[in-house]
């Protein structure tokens, strides 16, 4: 194999397919030395990259398929805390062997969410060395209405799409060797990017963040941008029925500083929420958990109205600086 | 330092800037989940994704200033090869150590391509792990105007935008631990992507490919695509003065085979040969080297007309398989 089939094993795989849309503006795909594609008018692109790196963001041995999928999603779901559609993406992978079998897992994986989420492989570069997996995923946008992080205001609520914490749990428990609880692996392996829900809150949200790095830090992130606090309420973070029983601070540390969740982050002002409940099944899992107010910090509030410091502000990927 | 520092050190670097023009359509650059690009009316958009890989695509201990600097070029040789005009730019980069000075460096150099090439950065993404350093490059080109891979017709002429073999040759002297001409050194380290001439080359080429992996490599990539075969003629193709004196035949293969070069090699209907020379500062250096016959394979004549077969069809990077 050399890397000229390679790309042919991805460029024939579900990933080439064109998405939903029969015609997706996907003007010349893979086999050139670049792709070529037409954006409609009177919409914005919407362009992010990320990496996952073995040893860092997934275990070694960590299956083929499951990183061909988690390497998409975690673009998906930039791109659906932005509100885009997706509509293409070009994936660089560098591999120890230029296998064929693993490159034809990893596209099948990739497959499954690019048929699902209507997005097309446009182009790729594959390269021999340590595992690197970099995805770069472009959407569409109606003009200006990108959802950002510096649009939070006081007195908006604050709201995630779902429970967090899983995906923290699961490595926690790879690492430790003990018995991995199903859901919370699937969390880890096969996040699925909220991009309906992303799109839904186009006319809604007044800022949005993808929830990667861990509730905590990347909220902070928005009260960053928008120049604003918040205070949380732990009583509403949404658990898992999968979270095991444990410490309620121990519960709550996980919540809000485990990452790798891939829910949304949001704010809303107070006169939008009736609109949440208009979103039908996109705002399944919606939780209001706090709200925003002047001041720069974020405070943790327990159910007795006493502040909880959580023990770190962040996760970091694979507990590597 | 963290992730988020790293990213703000790019973000102020020269590679940070606006490129050529006060309005580049960047309307959420680093900072936020994804960025948000227009596109122009009449525009379509042009990407591509290409990896720097340690030990495949240069040596241990080449300096951050050069890597950043080739990162970009690679890529900005692939939008010239389709013609297109840089836009903004993304960057994937692993570090094994999240080193504040190295990655100045690194957006240093990349910043002085970005500047003169008038592309900006408009997002990325830093981790933890063996180096690695993915460039994604959008391009604008007028729609329906891409350069292709596909148009080249039997009697057209074939072009090469500039002598090959030079990067290869430096390669080698460092491999062998030799000295090193410092036009091949540059010609490794600092290759210049043919951007104006690709701009150029939109309403004269039939067809355009970048020389990445070897001029004979390029150029059966665009038989492949065109369904046709080639003549070259040997004592046609430009030697770098750089050179050293060596056999005809070894020089040759080192011209054909030899990678990295980011030349252009592009076809051209006879009856345009003479709008190259209108091409004025952006045709400087280009050969008429051949042309395009029917059937399907390239044959290299040497100047009494007898067949020469170079020893090999394609230059692997870091001669790794």
């Amino acid at each position: 194999m050399n890397e000229f089939d390679l790309i042919e094993i991805l460029k024939k795989s579900p990933a080439g397919e064109p998405g939903g849309r029969a015609d997706d503006g996907l003007v010349i795909g893979i086999g050139d030395d670049a792709a070529v594609m037409e954006v409609p008018a009177n919409r914005q692109l919407v362009v992010t990259t990320d990496s996952l790196v073995e040893g860092v963001h997934f275990l070694p041995g960590t299956a083929a398929a499951d990183l061909g999928y988690k390497a998409l999603a975690v673009n998906l779901s930039d791109l659906a805390a932005m509100g885009a559609e997706p509509a293409w993406f070009l994936l660089a992978v560098t591999l120890p062997r230029l296998e064929e079998s693993w490159l034809a897992d990893f596209a099948a994986g990739m497959g499954e969410l690019s048929r699902e989420a209507g997005i097309r492989l446009a182009g790729g570069d594959v390269n021999c060395g340590p595992l690197n997996l970099t995805v770069t995923a472009c959407g569409l946008i109606e003009r200006g209405r990108a959802l950002t992080r510096s649009g939070a205001r006081a007195g908006d609520l604050i709201a995630v799409s779902g429970p967090t914490g899983l995906a923290a749990l699961a490595l926690r428990q790879l690492q430790r060797g003990e018995a991995v609880n199903p859901a919370a692996l699937r969390a880890l392996n096969r996040p699925r990017p909220r991009l309906a829900l992303g799109r839904a809150l186009v006319a809604v949200a007044s800022s949005c963040i993808d929830i990667s790095d861990g509730l905590l830090a990347d909220l902070n992130h928005v009260l960053e941008a928008s120049g604003v606090g918040a205070e949380l309420e732990l009583s509403r973070l949404p658990a898992a029925e999968a979270l095991p029983d444990m410490r309620e601070e121990e519960r709550w540390s996980l919540q809000l500083g485990g990452g790798d969740d891939y829910e949304l982050c949001f704010t809303i002002a107070p006169d939008k929420e009736h609109a949440l409940a208009r979103l039908k099944g996109a705002s399944d899992g919606v939780s209001v958990i706090g709200r925003i107010v002047d001041g720069g910090r974020c405070q943790c509030l327990r159910p007795d109205g006493t502040r909880f410091e959580p023990p770190s502000a962040g996760y970091v990927h694979g507990g590597r600086p």
